[in-house]
């Protein structure tokens, strides 16, 4: 077995006022950190801030989506301040559509991520990426990616056993060593999940948890696990600026 | 990659007394707004009072809906006020009903956006049009609807794979820049879902939750979500009266 | 497309005392009213006044149910002081039993409620013949009742799409302009559900709930939705009298 | 349509002190009363004192039961005052196991009730007899009990229609107009079901829960739903004898 | 039918201190007792206890076990002060482990209990057993166990029709006359269930709950249920000791 | 029957401060131990202290894992005190990659375990090793890993049958007397699940469930179950520090 300790441990800044102090300094360098919450939580502006904070230092970043309409993520991120059209320009910023129809859209992304040499990689979400169908052949211990040619393959698999191999090989192509990467996690309403694969939440180093409290009109962010780092578990008070984004209270 | 940034964003009147001063001026102009509750909680008003609205303006707009009776929802529109009648005879205004039973339900719909030119869509409601069967093939990657004509199809899919392709391809057709779209979602009484397929809440712009609270009687009207949007996430109290509709309190 | 609006809007009584008050004057003319209850709640009893209505204005009544023991609901009826057997002997009244497991049973319905020229349907209860067993057929865009002669049939389906379009078939069935139609729910103890196959409850005009609470000895009546309708959401305490049945506290 | 009015309606003893005093006299006759209650709340017991009070008055008694040990059941039944087995031995009362991996169960427990002229009739317990595996066959529109001879039989059915179909026809062989049957049904610890079908309790006259609160150490019994009956809805707190069985408190 | 009522009823010591005045002597004769719980509730305990007991007595006892690792089954007995290697020795004692990955597996169990005469007999636990795959033949009257040699099998069944079938025939194995056996069976955290296959406990003749409040440090012990014996349904306090285990305090 | 019991019985240290008096000395010696939490509880640092008290002792330690990323498990070691690099260029330590994608991943496990000669065994975690897809073969008496060269395999099978089979195949591998060992378990947030197989906590000689109270910022350990142990229910706060990991308050 050969591998190398790295001698001294770094932090990634999340761009988010006052969570790098929660975190010891920032998100652990090379780790998967998935930011998971409800809809209309602010997953999304999350994402914005941690890449808009790596530009601020010349960091090549990449925003993965299966979103269609780029064109209205960076207009979002412009209402925030953060000015991903002159990054694009600059070739620093990489905006990648992934076609949840395309057989390819699993290579597609780790050719992306392995040419691209990015520091920091958002996927947003994990969530459709990990229900586009799979199947599994050779008895069960391969899972065939759709580019797949077999011409009688065998009906798609939803099993946990599946789901599992699939979520672990999507997050494995995240975790490149010089690179920090965030995937965003869809919960539903109503439920304590912290994603719907039920799966990702133990293969990822870290979790954040966006919630919010109607009635109370509040919101809040919980760190809810963070490799290699002290932190309070505490969900925290956060507000949503139309400038700035999201800060801790 | 190309894209263009609109310079400067646009606001939708909702037609609801009290609603837009919390939307910042109406709805983001372009985006598309799930309105979700259970039965009688006046989702159909709510779509009832932005076409109005719409037809105040001289805006052209459709109602898509899978309810075969038109002439009872020209009635019920009336009864709050709405003369839709005078609009279908002025052309401004287009009821098409949505025969889920037949196999170009989907072609039909997309045809009559992209032709039809609208300001405003509704389409009330989407969750039938979403449990329409549909058939994946080419191994997952493709989701045929239901006119395709292959002589050996698969069987239905109701996989939450196939739901979101299937889902996403529906709120696609909705988005067209210069048409701004309200779709209803039915929510089951006694659950916090925001819509029965659990995965339109999170492929939309916006979220307005219509509840009701039988003991208090009375009914609660909730901004869950809005893109672009500094919003409260009070639920506010509602009242439907019998002219105007909804107006917040 | 052509449809005429109807000038005036009529209401059709109730026959429960108390209840065409909470209902502007009744049931809307030509709707479909879902009557919805656990075991023991009292649905054939508000079905049993309705007709009972009628017929004291000479209207044309007719009475679905899958029950085979016609002789039982007559002396139930006779009991509370409903005469149907000389409503019957004056053919105003018809009870039809609906032999679920005959082929034709839609059939059956269909013609009798369009043959019949009836004001007032009472179907006790929806629910078993929404369940009984159907096809999907060409692709999904056709669900074939039981009496299809198809040689090689499908399997029989339960998703929703198929109660859906099963459902709707059933409620259109009863959707005839100059009548108005009871059909009963039955609803699982312990459920908020308002139907067992959770779709109906969208596709009707009113909901009628009735519920009881057992330590305190009390019957509730709630009016959870009726079209064109200002009403109160609030339960209302009922008592059931062996003389008249259901009467509004 | 044919059908007589029974011009006096009669009511038939339970047996259990108290008991008839709330039902109006006792259970309507030719009724059929589902006794619900999860183990060990003494459901055999009221099926015991109900056979007995029928023996007091000489009328022809039944007891179908899917367990083998029906010494046992005379045993227990012994033990509570009831001497069955002189009643046996009179003729006056069959104990008749219906052996659910028997083809011919159904037709057996049909003949024996259509054969036997008995006034009272209890099986017990209607749960697993609903569960005996079952074909839909022609289409769906019947149901084959297991004693058909086709060679390439489909699969069992384990859909909410067949349960329906299966309970209904079952619950029907029950139905004579001289006889009152009592079916005990199965209910699950932590629910509030009234059967494990979920689907008789909408087919019988009556419905008796049996209920235990263990903390306080008390048993309960409530008139869920009766025919034709003014009844409390209040749970009743009972005593199970040594001698004599439940009595109302 | 021809059966004899047994004169005079037995009861079968438990061995836990406090319970047998509880059961008006001790478990009936000839019964099937359930003893349900969480894991680390002393389901085992509460076996060995009565093993310990019947050998006291000098009767013959045997413990089914599908744990392969006998030796530390009587190694925990001994640290109870059990001595079942003494009774192994002088052939009082019997352990039994039942492979479940036999097909032989029920036959051998039958064969065991049919010629070993024994007096007392244990199956800790119920549930992998009840768990074994079966096969459903004939047309769903008959359950093969493993060991028939059926060429073409259809496939495993999993409906609660099979698994009734196959509890039965397991709990049938254990109901000899002259032998009291005790079955475990295993309850999932946080739900109230008797049994995981939901059935074992509406066949059994009585039924012990060990529960535990981690909160308050408490174990609890309740009867539930218990043919021909009067006794209290309220939770009692026990404690398990190093020396003879389960006491009631 | 052939087997011996164990003069003396031995304990095991946890490496925890203040645990194993809390157990009486230590884990018992030979037994398999549940180590059960949601997501960030601390699940994989008590099995690193486990490990680094076994190599304080001079013991083979044996680290089993399905996350390819060691080198950030021993950092994360490292980072709290524990000198695994240094244990495994002396060979007192191993860590193991199970690549859940290899047919041979049972028994490349199993060979480890048998040849190494470990006191200490850690599999963290059990979850996705349990969730590998697996095959029932000869009549659903053996599950055939999927390492076994059936040309025509039939479908894999998730039913708790085949879970069981599979998860006491698993835990049998790490039965060795004179090995004791920690296996880790993935429980979902929401659920009070021991397990995510629900059966693994029956076959385990001990569970201790790592919890967290979020809103109190409080961790907790509770002994949910030890063989051969007197121990207590109730919860334990604990704290994580930097250097040492988990302490009991």
């Amino acid at each position: 077995m050969d591998f190398h300790l790295s001698t001294e441990e770094k932090r990634v800044g999340s761009g988010i006022i006052g969570l790098d102090e929660l975190l010891q300094g920032g998100y652990p360098k090379g780790s998967v950190i998935l930011v998971a919450g409800t809809p209309g939580t602010g997953k999304t502006i999350v994402c914005f801030q941690y890449l808009n904070e790596g530009l601020k230092n010349g960091e090549k970043c990449l925003f993965l989506t299966s979103d269609q309409r780029i064109r209205n993520l960076v207009n979002q991120a412009k209402k925030f301040g953060f000015d991903f059209e002159t990054a694009m320009n600059n070739g620093l910023m990489t905006f990648k559509f992934l076609d949840l129809e395309k057989r390819t859209v699993h290579k597609e992304m780790e050719q992306e991520i392995q040419l691209g040499k990015y520091s920091r990689v958002v996927l947003d979400s994990l969530t459709p990426l990990s229900e586009v169908p799979i199947w599994v052949v050779n008895r069960g211990t391969e899972i065939i990616p759709p580019e797949d040619s077999l011409s009688n393959p065998p009906f798609p698999v939803e099993s946990i056993q599946a789901t599992r191999m699939h979520v672990r090989r999507l997050l494995t192509i995240l975790e490149e060593d010089d690179c920090t990467a965030l995937v965003t996690s869809e919960v539903s309403e109503g439920t304590r999940d912290l994603s719907r694969d039920s799966i990702s939440e133990f293969l990822v180093d870290g979790i954040l948890v966006l919630d919010l409290d109607a009635s109370m009109d509040r919101r809040k962010l919980t760190i809810r696990k963070m490799r290699e780092t002290k932190h309070t578990l505490k969900p925290r008070d956060i507000e949503i600026n139309s400038k700035g984004g999201i800060r801790i209270l």
